[in-house]
């Protein structure tokens, strides 16, 4: 998926998102997001937004001095999400369909900014199950179950902090429906944006499902650029997860007929290519076949 | 005011906003707007936002290769406006008070994106209603209703085309309210983004006010770089009306009590500046004493 000039102003924003919260002077700021402009003014049309992610991310932690930017706002989110499930949990147990449920808890979990300082959890809880009322805007669920009950081994690419704590339960109710199940989980190599890192995917999976490095510093998945682990798994699992915007930008260009995208469509450029409305939640099956 | 760093992915929003309707290529759109941030990257810090628009305004005429880039938007701007008054004047000059209804109404002029293609009517005249509701977020009303009765001369600047139909409208209450009161309408010298030039605005305020040439190539205004005959009545007129956040910008800084400023709070840096939400409306009187 290319990038397109909105994606270029969004870059600028998310920067000086970044600057917000580690300077205080307005005129550094100012001087700051220039540099990033300096960035941006020179990127060739053609890349994919994750790939200007790549460029810009290391010239911001750069900038404020410090690798993971979002290492507080990670760990928040993290805390918010395991006391949701907490609470959610015998809910959607009970529910007609906890596979449904618990997939829809995984994909809204991506729509909600966990790392918000000042969270109210009521507020939170409120707003999930608000979104849990929402049907999917591309819904190939049913056919995911049919498959999900025939698999052996499922790849799980994760996103964010915070919706990995979502991911978990999910995956626990996907190893509930088919007990044989083998879940292997995917997480970047190192931090970006607020994705969980593999270190941060091994401490909440543990128990649950063996994590591998993606090999990936951009948020999100180029295969091609994958371990040989990774690559193997993706090819040769019988179900590919893929969750949010930024694995999905770029694995949608795979022919890969096993890939579902589980996602919250968050931005105009994602909404025009798939053709649905900001704040979708889509659970699509990639229709390209190798 | 000055300028954050808000201010520059603002106006680099505003340059794309022109290239959407101007250019088909997404590439083009890409290239160009990394023109535009070439030209971000180098402005200096201090400048009032109406300054940047200034320096920015200029290159996008150059590339889209036309002078007045929302010609079009104006007219239909004050087609809309026309019809609405139409449908309102007899409501607001059979109300308690209406020279009231009709300033709010030149404020609320101010919120609508009158140059919407495809604009409805009704959902524009229901939006107006809605906001006439509204009240003052900083309300010097009754101060100036009280020296508008013994005023002679008013200074009247407007902001953009659309919102001028309801100025004019605004001017005529005004001189009924004190028969002898004479109003001098200040307007733009050239095409600047929306804002009604000297031509568009002596054919809205034709019979009703003169109007002259405030001398500014900005979309607002600083005093000192004004005409003469402006500058003069700008520091002689009993009452100066300010229309807008352009003229805000640059009159805040005057020392001059006789300025009411009308406007509706459009983005977060004039919000912060005031200590108002977004959105709010305000009719101000400038506390500045000379």
């Amino acid at each position: 998926m290319r990038a397109d000039s909105r994606c270029l102003i969004c870059h600028a924003m998310q920067a000086l998102r970044v600057f917000n919260r580690y300077m205080r002077s307005e005129e550094e700021k100012w001087t700051r997001l220039q540099d990033i402009m300096e960035v941006l003014k020179n990127l060739k049309w053609g890349l994919k937004p994750i790939e200007i992610a790549e460029i810009v991310y290391p010239e911001i932690e750069k900038i404020v001095g410090k690798r993971d930017v979002y290492e507080k706002e990670k760990k928040r989110s993290n805390d918010v999400a395991l006391k949701m499930v907490e609470r959610m949990e015998r809910m959607i147990r009970e529910a007609t369909d906890p596979l449904f449920d618990a997939a829809k808890l995984a994909i809204a979990g991506n729509l909600i900014d966990l790392g918000t300082p000042n969270w109210n959890e009521e507020t939170i809880y409120n707003k999930i199950l608000e979104i849990l009322e929402k049907p999917f805007g591309i819904d190939d669920f049913e056919q995911f179950k049919e498959e999900l009950l025939k698999a052996t081994n499922v790849l799980y690419l994760v996103d964010n902090a915070g919706e990995i704590v979502f991911d978990r339960f999910f995956i626990e109710i996907m190893k509930e429906y088919n007990k044989g199940l083998n879940v292997v989980v995917a997480a970047k190599s190192k931090p970006i944006i607020n994705d969980a890192t593999v270190e941060e995917a091994k401490e909440i999976m543990d128990g649950v499902a063996q994590v591998i490095d993606s090999g990936m510093k951009i948020p999100g998945t180029i295969v091609e650029r994958g371990t040989d682990s990774f690559r193997r798994l993706f090819f040769e699992s019988d179900i590919v997860i893929s969750k949010g915007q930024g694995n999905f930008e770029g694995i949608i260009e795979e022919e890969n007929e096993r890939v579902y995208f589980l996602l919250t469509v968050k931005c105009p450029v994602v909404a025009d290519f798939l053709g649905v409305p900001e704040g979708t939640m889509v659970f699509m099956k990639n229709r390209r076949k190798r």
